[in-house]
């Protein structure tokens, strides 16, 4: 299952990073390897760096979006070195890994690295449901990109060892639960609920709760149909109720 | 006591891999590096790689001989990729970690890698009292010099930390949850999206998710703003819309 574990890296700025990025990957026994924006996989230093991992950099896809390449997966995580705002819930790669690996048995998932200087952005973390951020020492926590990724593939490997139970979630694909996301935040719009100025702010606590939750195409189905709902009340079902008000019916 | 574990390299060739190893070890908290034969710890790469750890760098301590380089600590482990004679009885570092850390609360400890190309020699082994070897794929057990000792320093750190609880989420009291949910089901019953007759059934599926995610106080919060939202739309927010739309202002 750990070949559908796609290891996707945002914007890596050295070629050489993604040469021992795939040379990790295949220590570990992944080879699905994604590159959001120009990172070139055929330097000198990429294939010098992959040492026997070349394969792995010859069958890298390239994207131009995070959501693109996350599209088909199930579970999304993303990393980060840092704490604070829409990153308080992020957990340890040991803690993570089952789960990474139990989903991988049923379908695709994506672990996201952001690029060498500054790691993935709030607008990348949308798309995640889960983060990893690797435990450091306090005094010097930002790893090398291709450290990082070997921490986590490592621990990835060391759960797939572990006989983990197949997971009973199988989570939806990314662009379904965006397309949830799109809904949703349209219909807390139009009733008032999100800062116009500001809506990714508490669509933000959603996203997390419902990445800690994992959205089955169930769960997906019966959400969006809640705001569709509620998207329909603004549009026509108050006119209902307003003729029953009118009649003098009772309301529900 | 982490810094009483010495990562101790044997004739490193590539100076690009001595930084990266210093990076990492400051990464994890450790600082004791020490050099075995020639490799050069003050040329471009190994700078560049160090990035903030050129500290390690310019205090690591150079050797003629392993024997030299651990001939003050308690315990010496080696590492290895390969089996065979000699180098049966290898662990794993998750294993060995918490008894290198344990060590090194009473005494200097050392981490022992060899070359890149062949590790370490059967001659080196003699002052190993202890042996790892980093699981991995078997189709490439080579792992990067500095990616090898990425993991074990990491498993160092992570044992030495093993007694700081790991932070959890704190789930919000049962009754709050239970209010949330009358409150979900007030307003979804009132936009007409719950079956007045069975209403349950749709709302399993809301406990369901938000059981599986767990739902701390603050998302209680976050959740009750919407349906409360939801149910101020109901009574009131059509109001001021129908009155917007009367005037012909826009709408959001």
């Amino acid at each position: 299952m750990l070949t559908n574990i796609r290891i996707v890296l945002v914007e890596p700025k050295g070629s050489g990073n993604i040469g021992s990025v795939a040379r990790a990957m295949k220590n570990m026994g992944l080879s699905d390897l994604a590159i959001v924006g120009r990172g070139r996989t055929e330097s000198f230093w990429a294939r010098a760096m992959a040492v026997h991992a070349k394969d792995t950099l010859k069958t890298a896809r390239r994207y131009a979006t995070l959501r693109e390449a996350v599209s088909d997966c199930g579970l999304v995580v993303g990393t980060t070195c840092r704490g604070g705002l829409y990153r308080e819930h992020s957990r340890s790669p040991r803690k993570t890994a089952p789960e990474i690996v139990a989903a991988a048995r049923s379908g695709q998932c994506a672990l996201v690295f952001g690029p060498e200087d500054h790691g993935l952005d709030n607008d990348d973390l949308r798309y995640c449901q889960l983060l990893i951020t690797i435990p450091t020492d306090a005094a010097y926590p930002s790893l090398n990109l291709a450290q990082a990724v070997t921490i986590c593939v490592y621990e990835l490997f060391l759960a797939a060892m572990e006989n983990v139970p197949a997971k009973e979630i199988e989570r939806a694909p990314a662009e379904d639960v965006e397309r949830l996301f799109d809904r949703l935040k349209t219909s807390m719009l139009d009733i008032g609920y999100l800062d116009p100025q500001n809506p990714e702010h508490i669509l933000f606590a959603f996203r997390r709760i419902f990445g800690r939750a994992g959205l089955e195409e169930k769960d997906v189905r019966i959400l969006t149909g809640l705001f569709r709902q509620i998207q329909w009340y603004v549009n026509e079902g108050w006119k209902v109720v307003e003729e029953k008000k009118r009649k003098g019916q009772k309301i529900r």
